[in-house]
């Protein structure tokens, strides 16, 4: 299936294009080169020299622009070579193909569709996540072996978590929640509500008495095509829920090729907010969840499936799915949109 | 080539599968979960869950059915799901195909094709190995690079063992022997026998006189697909026969996919039965000419061959390749005559 | 696109091919076994054994002969079959292509194409870098992931040493040279040439007074395929040429696939010949340009074209182009003529 073009994808923590260095990934199946100018600005351009072929990414930055490593071609921002060491003139043929990039709560968002498009009052938003102090908040990357759309089905259908994180975030409330879907815009919120029910194991150590029974909630919102905001509240069942313990936390799945993904998470609280101990537990927790718990089985899973089409192998759909289902339904509607519009602005 | 169903094949050695505990297997290309239920008796499914497509073995056995491990459904022998923890009733398409599995002999055979045709009574007989004490025995198996017929060839065709195996149980009597072949039925047998020369180094040292001359003799007994009994007896030149060294071997290949195979093979033999250093010995020997010398032959053929039909590369063949022959034109005749029945059957 | 057939090739360094040891290489996607008769002659045979279809390098040399390991068939460096232990015959069949091989200036030089048409007279002639004395000589074989034709283009281009080995053989004096080309029969000659220049790093070392002036030129001399020699002068700026440091190097690139090729360089001079220490480490120079400069630039370049026809992608070509343009245009005109030939040859 293709991909949506005309969207923001996250391309990268902003923090990890750094001042002189070029940070290098594919992204829907091209290369691309990510650096930032002398005023801090970010540039991303097509990881591809148009004299040999070379990966750009091989060279140096070299001020605004960035040098081939082969025979040093200089491109900048824009994607226009403006050295030519070989010839007084430049070849108006020598340029590279650049992408709208914009930075925004510490997130690097790539535009890979038409550029007249990109409508930067949708950018995703993720202030609340950017506002947490340092000692209340976490991020990680993980590079995994399947289709991002695998990462939102898993993300939309925690009730996973009860059999594959059962000593950690898991515990068999999501399971019994029976979750709610409704439709925001182009959003898919999906909640999983569960009153006089057991915390899981990672949260009921921060109870005021552990193994009390708790009102636990969480409210996934999904975002095309693979950018997901969770909102979760655990609080003791006779308690106001505005004073239970609350974290937003952000999984965000870009797609490296048809197989492959980035899989960006951040994890941020409102209680304890200055126990840097607190934070590096749940990173841990989190990190040994994604890397040794989700990512082996979305890879047997995407191995065993052959294709990124789930409803052609049809499967045997559960209560459990439907928010998943729906984010799938609605991101392929997106795509046959964008495909039947980009058919006709092409004459035939 | 397409594999011939309808036939028993050899899934594991029956102590493989472990009460309460899960082994997968890819068989003739297809993913199989193997498991006991709480009486003991085997079980194999198709080892891929029908609601989101994750392998069962990454799952855990729950009493006398196993459980996804992703989402938690559980099936039970027969494929059919028993439990669904996201609701209360249980969507009928939920099931899982089962296969036919019998335990004999130590082994666990499994019938890959229309379960309506397995007919117990046709199950390879391995008593004779079966019975001999476990200091008179060893068993192995190894995941070899070839496709299952390169296996039966080997094993067919005993001269390679005056080459590739020329430290061990080669040594020039095969070449010398100028092989028999006969057919009996749906097995092929073919006889290697000469008198009056050297016993070969592995079985010199259990000679009353190392270096006497002998009468070697052995017996191949192949049947489909690629199971073999190999019955050896070596005496001193003029002793009777039933006073020789015997050995009963199996040699056993089972399809992995078409280019690789599952390789089992047992060791016995009927002299010094109690001596445990023999047995160890013989086990090395073994295990080191099926790892570092048939294995890595195999591999290189099965590269250069880049093909599973022999035939279509018209092979200049040898008179010791009779046997060999024989198997595989039987083979391929038994493959093409179930194609035939399956066109027969489906109507067009 | 084809390899050009009727070409000698280097198939390898003369001693890698050691009295009573195989070589085996792949080449023009061909596997080939080589050794050496009694007498010394080389031989070259394709790799596979034409009964059972294995390498026939995984065998031994057994007098002028090579028996297969397998079952003990013997070829001869014609290819004929000249021992079957296993028949009191020889099955006419049973034959090995063999191919014409050549050991000139320490190289064997193997013709891929038909035998009839391999001419001796046209060997590339290497004499000059063969007569230098050992201490004053070095020689390399490096496996590239790329396709031969790049490797050419690297060497013919040699302005991609002032970008990619600026510490060693670049330093700016290629780019500013602005080449000459010229074609002299079946060859392109490239000429790098500036006066009143800096020498490279790895020279400049041995010049009379280290960072003087001088004239700086190397000619690259091309023959199809990817057949190259470098000869290099750099000369005190107010100094004859004769009296300046003079080297002669040879590239070699011989395809292995379409996709990965054997690169042999040869490093020769005619200053300090008795210094081994200069020897040591000019070869420890050249070694690291080659495996960790040059060889992941072209494996990524190779990746990122994934095909062979560099003029299909439309590249944008530079003044410094012009030898590598001219070379890739001849080998492919050769290649053309030589397919064009072939259909002429073959009845319809």
């Amino acid at each position: 299936m293709p991909f949506l073009e005309n969207a923001w994808y996250m391309a990268a923590w902003a923090d990890e294009i750094k001042p002189g260095e070029m940070l290098h990934r594919k992204l829907l199946n091209r290369p691309i080169v990510f650096f930032r100018r002398s005023d801090m600005q970010l540039a991303a351009l097509h990881d591809l020299c148009p004299h040999r072929f070379v990966p750009l990414h091989l060279g140096r930055v070299k001020g605004d622009a960035i040098e081939c490593g082969y025979h040093g071609l200089q491109f900048d921002c824009s994607g226009r070579c403006v050295a030519n060491p070989h010839s007084d003139t430049i070849p108006s043929a020598a340029r590279v193909k650049s992408y709208v990039i914009e930075e925004k709560d510490g997130i690097a968002w790539i535009w890979m569709g038409e550029p007249s498009l990109a409508d930067r009052t949708r950018l995703p938003d993720f202030s609340r996540l950017h506002s947490a102090p340092p000692s209340a908040g976490s991020r990680g990357y993980l590079r995994t072996g399947c289709n991002y759309k695998l990462i939102a089905d898993n993300v939309m259908d925690l009730s996973h978590a009860d059999f594959v994180h059962s000593d950690s975030v898991g515990g068999g409330a999501f399971t019994r929640a029976r979750p709610q879907v409704a439709e925001h815009g182009d959003e898919v919120h999906i909640t999983w509500e569960c009153k006089h029910d057991s915390a899981p194991p990672a949260y009921d150590r921060h109870m005021p008495e552990p193994g009390q029974p708790v009102h636990f909630r969480t409210v996934v919102h999904w975002q095309a095509p693979a950018i997901m905001h969770l909102d979760i509240t655990i609080t003791p069942q006779n308690d106001p829920q505005s004073e239970g313990l609350r974290t937003d936390n952000a999984h965000i799945a870009t797609p490296e090729t048809e197989t492959t993904s980035h899989y960006f998470y951040w994890l941020t609280r409102r209680f304890c907010v200055d126990d840097e101990e607190i934070n590096s537990r749940r990173q841990a927790i989190m990190h040994n969840a994604f890397s040794n718990e989700d990512e082996p089985m979305l890879r047997a899973q995407q191995q065993a499936m052959e294709t990124d089409d789930l409803f052609a192998l049809k499967p045997v759909l559960l209560p459990s799915d439907a928010g998943a289902v729906r984010a799938r339904r609605k991101l392929e509607q997106m795509i046959r949109d964008e495909q039947a519009a980009r058919r006709t602005q092409t004459p035939t």
